[in-house]
């Protein structure tokens, strides 16, 4: 048991909604001292570097209302209930942008935000896509505009900020490095 | 303006906290229909790939309430009121390491979670750096453990899920980039 555990003394529920749920534990730190932890549940996401046959990355761009702007992001949603990360992440990947793939592999996982939230994201690198003869089927309430980008192009969005959030910007860099390993 | 607009209908704050706040905004879609959108508000952060003049990264375990278990995490805090990130960094890698900087130049900056949280990492790298003869002034309720490593045993720990979190898998990748594209 690490030294630096945090006891819990108790658990305020204070809010569970459609996605996140919010609560807040007092807790006992090493010092003996109390504390109180602002602690968000999630219930985990995928998201999914897909590459077509002409080696561009596919990215939907969508509205954030937590941002009041819209991002190009990599194709991701949430897990359901019970849903293993892969049957998600071929799902979403169709759900959003139409594509069926005919192989996909786990690269990396990792918690977004581990300050405050316990969301974990597991990344995916898809290829082998085939645009499916029935386009999107999306969310009822999700909107999205589909782009297909070079590297120099995901790196110009970098720049210019319409991308802008972590497992994207983990994304190009990832296709950076294959490329550096690649003409090594 | 973009089609993909989600119109603010009403919000409803439900937590104000410490470090984050919550509230849920009734929205009018881009087809007319209705929706709620959870939304967590947070100052924003940053987060410090510090090097060492041997060339290691300086990393920080601590223990993350909302995963109930210890990471392996590059120095990060969030942002004071009004404070600039630039000062934040330099704040924050003394406080948590000990270390001053000579140099700390911005990297880039990302959403971690732009699904529900409006959480902005700013990424800086710091080299020059001296450890203070007055060694870490700890926040009263933060308790790390210094530990400084190469990129072998960085990416050692990540594949053992001791790095596990987006902000320190950009850094670690990064710091391969780096090295891939010295040698090439």
């Amino acid at each position: 048991m690490s030294s630096l555990e945090e006891k819990t003394l108790s658990t305020e529920q204070i809010f569970t909604g459609k996605i996140i749920s919010l609560q807040v534990d007092e807790v006992e730190l090493p010092n003996g001292k109390t504390s109180k932890r602002e602690i968000i549940k999630h219930p985990g996401a995928v998201a999914i570097i897909a590459l077509t046959d002409d080696k561009k990355v596919v990215m939907v761009e969508q509205y954030r209302k937590a941002l009041e702007r819209t991002l190009v992001e990599i194709p991701a949603g949430k897990l359901e209930k019970g849903e293993k990360p892969e049957v998600c992440a071929v799902r979403e990947l169709e759900e959003e942008t139409g594509y069926e793939c005919e192989k996909i592999d786990w690269l990396t996982s990792f918690y977004t935000s581990p300050g405050f939230a316990d969301e974990l994201v597991h990344l995916y690198v898809a290829t082998g896509l085939n645009k499916k003869v029935n386009a999107a089927e999306l969310d009822e309430d999700e909107f999205v505009n589909l782009i297909e980008v070079t590297l120099e192009e995901a790196l110009e969005l970098m720049k210019n900020q319409k991308i802008y959030d972590a497992k994207t910007a983990f994304a190009v860099q990832y296709l950076q490095l294959k490329e550096a390993l690649k003409t090594k």
